[in-house]
C-alpha cells in the first residue's frame, strides 16, 4: 500500500499540528453503564449496559469487555471488518493500562498503547491522525475506557467501603468509546491538534481533580488560540473533558486573565454527563467521559448540523496510587483536537 | 514552521512503516545504576550513579531523576537547548507511568505519554519518527526509565523482603535512556518500524517474563521479514530487548519453524547487560534495558562502524499487579525499529 503524503503538513507555533489531509471520523461508538444511560447524555450512547459487571467476574474484566465492544461496534458501524483496521490506539486509567492491553489481545491488530489519564482520548486521536495524515495507514481505530469501580478502588477506596465523598469529588464514567478514522470519508474531520505540557500547581487531593486539571486545560487552550491565531469565537463549542463543576469555572477564569473569553461557548463533558440529582457531586470524570462525550454527543450533533466547529480538550490527572501515597502532588495534562465539518476550515 | 513531507512514505505489508524521510539519531544518552556500571555494557553508559537512591527520598523519585537526567544529557549532547525540542515522548513501567509524567513536568515540553511496558522504547521511537517524517517537528526526544526496586515492589515483592527469586526471574535495569531524533543530521537513521500485536500464550508467572514475551517477539520479527521481504542476513545484528536467557532461545526456535534462522546474528540486551556472576538469574529486563542497550551499545557501535544495519525489537510484558492478583495471564507485545547508517538501505 503506497500513500502520497501532503506537502502542506505543518506545525503551528509551539504545540499545534495542522493536518494537511485531515482524517475523517467515519464512525463512532459509545457504550455506557446504567447510570450514564439515565443521565442527560443517555440518548447519545449506542448501547447501555444493564449493570456495571456485564456478567464478568471482576470490574476489571467488565471494563475490558466495554472497550472490546466499543471498538467492535465502531468498526461495524463503519462497514469494516476487523482486518480492515491498520492500527489500533487505546488506553485507559488502570495500572499498566490493562483494559486496553487485554482488549488489544482480542482485537488482534497492530497496537499502540497510550497513556495520558483522562486525556488519553485526544492523545490517541492525535497520534492516529498522524498515522493517517503521514500516509502510513488507511484506517485507524482509537479507543478508551473507564469504570467507576475499577477507578475508585485503584485511586481512592474500594466502593464497598462506602466512604463519604467530598463535594469536589467526581464520579468516574463507566463506559467506553471508539472512533474509526480514515484517510477518505465524509467528515467530520480532525483538522488540528494541540499537544499539552505537564502542568502541576501543587494540588494533592485526589478528590479534587477539577482544580488540579484546570490550569493544564487553560495552558493548552491558550496555546491553541496563540498557535492558530484563532479566537474562541471561531468555535461553536469549546468542550473540555472532565473538569466538571469545580474545574471549568477555574479554566474560564484563567483564560479570561489571558484575554480569551470562552465563557459563552464552553462546556464540559463532566458537567453534561450526569444530572445533579444523580448524586455525583462535582460531576463526571474518566477517560470514557471525554471519549463518549466526543463519540456520542459531539459526533451526533455534528451529523445533525447543530455543531460545525468544535475545539475538544480532554484533560488528564496523572497521579498514581503510589505517587499519592508518597504525598506527591498531581501533575496534569490536556490535549486538544479540532473537529470540523469542513476539511479546510478558515485560514489562520 | 512549515515542513514538506515526502511523497514516498508508505506502509509495507501488515504492520511495517517505511519512513520516506528517515529521522536521524543525532544524540543518545544512557544512565545506569551501580550494578549496570559493573556489567559488560558498563563502558557504554554516559553516566553511572553511585547508588540506586540518587540522594532522593524514594526509589520512585530516584527513577524520575534518572529519566530527567537522560533527557537533559541527550539534549545537551545534541548541542540543543530544551526549548529547541518540539515534542517529548516517554514512558516507564510504573503505575500510570509516573516516572515519565513527573519528569515531563520538569522537562516542560509538549508531551506524549506512551506505554508498552519494556517495549515502550521502540513505541516511542516509532511515534517520534512519525512526527518527524510527517513534517510536524524538527526535533523530538524519546525517553524511558526503569528501576529495580520500584519494579520489584510494584510487580512482585518489595526488595526488603529478600524473597528468593527463581532461575527464570530477570533483574530490572536501574537506569534511563534518551535519544534526540531530528529531521536533519548525520545518522544513524530510523528507516522502518514494525508495530506489534498483543500476543498471549497463557503464561501467568511474573518470574518468567522471557517465556511470556518470546512469542510476541517472534510474531513481530516474522511480520517484519514478510513485510520488508528482507531475510535475517540483511542485518548485522538482530537485537531484542529483554527476552534474556530463557526467552531468546524460544524466539529463535519459533522463527526457525517459520523459515527464518536468526541464531547466528541475534542477541538480547537482557543477556548482554549483566555478567552471569552478577547473580541476576535469567538476565536483565526493564524499559531501560532496551533503552540503554540502544542508546548506549547500538548507537556507539554504529558510530564506531562496527554495525551498519540493526533490527532492534523491544519486548514488553503487559501485566499489572491487579491482573496478576486476579489470576490473569500475561499479554505481551514487541515493536521493532530498523536503524541503519545509510538512509536508503537496500531496496525491498
Amino acid at each position: 500500500m503506497t500513500r502520497v503524503a501532503s506537502a502542506q503538513t505543518k506545525k503551528l507555533g509551539t504545540a499545534t499540528l495542522k493536518f494537511a489531509n485531515p482524517p475523517a471520523v467515519v464512525a463512532a461508538a459509545a457504550i455506557g453503564g446504567p447510570m450514564e444511560g439515565r443521565g442527560p447524555l443517555g440518548g447519545y450512547f449506542d448501547r447501555i449496559t444493564e449493570d456495571r459487571l456485564l456478567g464478568q467476574k471482576s470490574w476489571e474484566q467488565a471494563e475490558i469487555k466495554l472497550l472490546e465492544s466499543a471498538v467492535e461496534l465502531a468498526t461495524q458501524k463503519a462497514g469494516l471488518k476487523p482486518a480492515d483496521v491498520d492500527f489500533v490506539l487505546a488506553g485507559d486509567l488502570l495500572n499498566q493500562t490493562i483494559s486496553a492491553n487485554f482488549a488489544a489481545r482480542t482485537i488482534d491488530r497492530p497496537f499502540f498503547g497510550v497513556f495520558a489519564a483522562c486525556a488519553t482520548w485526544t492523545e490517541g486521536l492525535t497520534l492516529g491522525s498522524l498515522l493517517l495524515d503521514g500516509g502510513f495507514a488507511d484506517t485507524v481505530v482509537v479507543g478508551v475506557s473507564s469504570h467507576h469501580d475499577t477507578a475508585e478502588r485503584q485511586y481512592r477506596f474500594p466502593t464497598e467501603f462506602g466512604n463519604q465523598r467530598p463535594p469536589t469529588a467526581q464520579w468516574t464514567v463507566t463506559g467506553a468509546a471508539a472512533v474509526v478514522l480514515r484517510r477518505e470519508g465524509r467528515g467530520p474531520y480532525i483538522t488540528h491538534a494541540t499537544i499539552g505540557r505537564v502542568v502541576d500547581m501543587g494540588i494533592k487531593n485526589p478528590f479534587d481533580m477539577g482544580s488540579a486539571m484546570a490550569p493544564a486545560a487553560a495552558d493548552t487552550l491558550q496555546r491553541h488560540f496563540e498557535d492558530t491565531a484563532r479566537m474562541p469565537e471561531y468555535y461553536d463549542l469549546i468542550l473540555t473533558g472532565d473538569l466538571a463543576r469545580v474545574g471549568l469555572p477555574i479554566t474560564q477564569d484563567l483564560l479570561k486573565q489571558k484575554g480569551y473569553d470562552i465563557s459563552d461557548r464552553s462546556q464540559d463533558c463532566g458537567i453534561l454527563m450526569f444530572d445533579p440529582g444523580q448524586d455525583v457531586h462535582a460531576g463526571a470524570s474518566g477517560a470514557a467521559c471525554s471519549g463518549s462525550g466526543f463519540a456520542g454527543f459531539v459526533v451526533t450533533e455534528m451529523a445533525r448540523h447543530n455543531l460545525a466547529r468544535v475545539l475538544f480538550t480532554a484533560t488528564g490527572a496523572l497521579l498514581s496510587p503510589t505517587s499519592y501515597q508518597q504525598g506527591e502532588s498531581i501533575p496534569c495534562i490536556a490535549h486538544a483536537v479540532v473537529v470540523e465539518t469542513e476539511k479546510g476550515g478558515e485560514e489562520e
